[in-house]
């Protein structure tokens, strides 16, 4: 697998909502790793989309979970019919080729994972793959990204304090209304009308957060309402199958959500 | 294993109990995963059976358990006398070759296996063999469809909202009377009369749930039971193998029950 | 190993307690799964050999176990001269030549375990040898049947709802003493009137469950006591060594079966 | 490794306390499996020696601990110059080749190695060898014999009740003053008037067993505290380090073992 | 990999903030190992490459991590064309040829890889390759350090006392205002007057630490905020994602560090 | 590695404490296995090293710790290109050389570690090497040593009762003062003044003990200081970072043990 699968070949569509873009590529320009905070679907993983076909170089996406080991970002060596050979892990292959590495929701992962990452965000930059004894040091438009959901850390689960102090950090939250509706008008193919309606029940569904609502409906949620009434279902089936059913089974709390769908419909 | 092996040969019957059609129709068609929602035994394996044969697509179904692994879905290495070769799991498989893959009871595997779904389920619809260092688009026809029970979940094992978010979703539950009496009678080959009994007497059971039952009677136990009587066995001891027995050891839900059944025998 | 090796070479024998064997002649018609419900030693292994006799169809049992998993049951991959090839489990084996597949104690294994028959055990009737990329369907003649000991279960370690759901069930108990006697006579090769003793006091015994003792002697206990009296030691020594020794430390409940054992002898 | 590795070559010297030569004798007359229940350092393992020197059966001892799995018992494919092959593990070759099979502490072993025995203590008599595809039916003269330690088990580490029925049993305790006098005069070599000494030591010591005390001195440590002794050292220095320091460094304690010897020196 | 990959090619630049070079040439000649005590962020590892690059001495680094194991440490058997062939690990490459060997937070690793090191830290200096049957006489030049952050540890997660008792120690923390402002300057490519004022900044946020911050501003911390404003941000900006956004999203945590920040901006 | 690598070359130095020399001439002469008892840092080790040149005989240490099995014990198969061969593991190797084995601190091990040792320590004195079918009967000049530290016992991890009954043992402790001054002087090359001082500053930090000090300072640590004082260091500084920052961070206990170190100085 080369870098070159790694390239994005068209823009990923991105609406900035502040200054992160500004942030970004001076925190790229110095080499300092950066983490990504905010709620899941707010647009976290398309921002850094956007960012790598901007800078023009490649993004190697690593989504992280509880059994990942340091072994599945750095490499192995698999048995062949000349008896083993090493293989780059994604994040080995990024470290040599100048991608930037993203690591999607890291504090899932375990421990020796955090801790491999740890030379390559000082100043050594290095990387050391000691199961084949080499010393990898980084190509020079190599930089590394982690997100980060501040809503989800635990005491139990939590980055640890020596691995947060090594990035820079941007909060990101869902867009403004105006800037969410032309973005589910865009991707689900519907009209502007449709999208504000959407977002408009969006916004009501996030104030039932912490009442009931673990969080309120994203903004790839609102797409997907969008996808469905350009489907053809209307308005309350659309937000009935794409915003209430998937995140909750408490009736009040249904109840709650089809109200507010109903005063927009 | 070709992805033939997975077509499915001949329409598998199914009774519509709403617009739960319509609804995956959308859904396929924007190429949204789905969630089915509902108690077990009511019908999800058969409606996604029932839909792949309607789309015309071949279908992966997969089982998951505690000790699923993302390499039971992905795929693994396998030793040859050339040294090892790659073999793809069930859902590299229908990825590549656009089957609908069915995860089962997904809540019960590890986390690493509910992440590797993550790219396919945003707009990226792309899957990651970090083993294999191999990046598959996916097929334009796969589709991704889970099951999940929410009778089941606690706040130890549940999907995280991150994926929750991911999934458009519909709820199942058993079919009204004349339905299910419908299709018992089809499936164990009884009369409509008895199918009508033996529909009765699961809503009975059902009413029962919560008091000392952890379910009632679903619509698979109500065939089974039916199945014993066309073996020749009367209706009280076919209720009593496949109803009551299967389920509980309490003294007093079995009177329960037993009384539940002698008023319809 | 041939699937011939499975099958019985003589009738086992068994002494029906009720209307098992209708039962399980209808189940086996239907081709329903059983699951045989009872305390340990009362003779449902015994039940299923004599019915695989009695039927003329291989039998492969398996005792399950807290490490026991899914590659236990369905197979897995030997490295030969040639490199790896696949060795099919006894489930396999049973599934594919028409065997009945007997899982003692299936409560014990691991979650994984109980998922990989749900397959088997619905009207798709089919395995899935993910590793090997199989789907083998089941011979006509396959059947599952489980046993499983009511007084073990907790919270903890149950069958899922969604497995006790896909199985018809016949409760077991110790025989009636006439016929628990004349078994006990026959295995162990003693007088009718000693075995009447021996039956009344496993009685006894089995009165002072839940009193500081887990269970009585069982039919197995008291043959094994028979069966020393064969040897040519007295009821009252046997009794010591085969019925309250094992199964009990405590000085008050020692006491207590002694005076049971010399009320009799 | 041949079974006649196995084979006693002088008779384990064995002070019988009661009738356990006669019971173990009828015991295996019928091939009941046998279990010894008893403290530590009371002569259990001694007892099986003898009888299977006086039986003149190969012994095959296992001790089990908390990390053995079924295929330490049962045996495994190790991997050759012509591919993998098939070693026996103890408890394998015992059953194939007539040995009296004795697991030590088989409580400690894991559940899977406790599940392995099932099918070989009753009358099937038979080992399923599942990794290697074999039904090994047991050699006539095979004996399966477990060790218990009553004063050891907890509710979370016990035999399951459907384990223990299996087995017939006797109990073991230290032997009668007279007889361990001899024992440990003849063991370590030290003169009868010296042996009764440590004899009634030994007796006073375990009276502060539960008084802070968790056993007394075995017959083993009295046999090492002659040993010393023969070896030179005075009976007060002996049991110092013989009794004494061992098993405990509680002051107090320590006192109160000090002035039970400084009573005999 | 040669042990020459591992000597510094140039100057660490190290400002001292006591007599910490002298202690350390005194342990070196010694060759007692070293434990370096401090927060994270404060300096360690770039003292120890600056001791090092003086004594003219390899320097090999391992970041531990809770699922390191003493093989890890070690080395391992690789199978090449040949069968197997040993791999020294990082710390056998050190105690061979002379390096020192820096185990970075070695209380996050498994209790094997603190053992491994105990006859490295006697006057035995030996170090056992139980796995290849060797036994390593550490070259002259060899020494272990090892970093310690007492901020961190817990009952559960210490070093063993007996390990403790192994190591030489020096207390760490963050440089005296004029040292740490002149670093920030150097390391950031800052003018002074900015780097005074991040310095301050980051002394008011040390004063918050344990008010609901973990840690204050590290040195490293403030360097990355220097190298935001040398890529053009403003000192509010960069203080903001380097100095606050990484560490908290408390809300009022959040607000009194803008506070400081303001106060000097 | 041959066993010869295991014999000392050179007589350790050793100041005997009491009668721990006879009482080890006479263990070994019965070939009774030995525990040592005491702190770190007491010379446990460096007696065992003595006792083994003493009586000519290679000895083996093993630093036992959580992850140690029975394999890194015993031994393994490893692949080479002729297939699998076996690997003798330490304790293996002393059994058939005839060396005095030594587990340092065995209670860390895991349980089958401490399981393995029960044929060696009794009167069968073999070792049975399962996974590779051999039993190995001692070499008679084989004797097995641990160690074990009382004050580390807790009641979830310590030696089965079982297990400490197989041992003969021996108290240690620190040396007596005269002794412990002449230690530190021969071993850290200081003169005896400076010596005395350092013993008499370690036995004040020992009445800390309890008060907030887990141990005070050991022989070990004393060695140290000195070890520094000759490279150059004042007795303060010695003392400061020889004595006290390893092994507390506690400032109450560092400004008493300051105080301890400015009343000698």
């Amino acid at each position: 697998m080369t870098i070159d699968q790694y390239r994005l070949s068209e823009e990923p569509a991105y609406h900035p909502g502040g200054s992160e873009i500004a942030f970004y590529e001076a925190a790229y320009g110095a080499r300092l790793p950066v983490m990504l905070k905010g709620p899941t679907g707010c647009g976290k993983t398309r921002f850094v989309e956007h960012m790598a076909w901007r800078l023009g170089k490649p993004l190697v996406t690593v989504s992280c979970h509880e059994d990942m080991t340091a072994s599945d970002l750095v490499g192995r060596y698999l048995l062949g019919p000349e008896g083993t050979h090493w293989q780059d892990g994604p994040l080995t292959m990024a470290v040599r080729h100048g991608a930037i590495c993203y690591l999607d929701e890291v504090v899932e992962a375990r421990q020796d994972t955090t801790v491999v990452i740890h030379s390559l965000t000082d100043d050594r930059r290095i990387l050391s793959l000691e199961k084949k004894g080499e010393l990898v040091h980084a190509h020079p438009d190599f930089q590394l990204v982690i997100s980060y959901n501040p809503g989800y850390q635990s005491v139990l689960k939590d980055l640890k304090e020596s691995t947060k102090q090594r990035f820079s950090a941007v909060d990101f939250t869902y867009p403004a209304a105006a800037i969410e509706a032309s973005i589910v008008a865009a991707e689900a193919g519907i009209a502007q009308a449709a999208a504000d309606m959407l977002v408009r029940i969006g916004e009501k569904s996030r104030h039932l957060r912490g009442q009931g609502l673990e969080e309120g409906a994203s903004t790839r949620m609102l797409i997907h309402a969008g996808r469905l009434m350009n489907a053809g279902m209307s308005l309350t089936d659309a937000c009935h199958h794409a915003l209430i059913v998937p995140i909750t089974d408490d009736p009040d709390m249904r109840a709650a959500l089809d109200a507010v769908v109903a005063a927009h419909a």
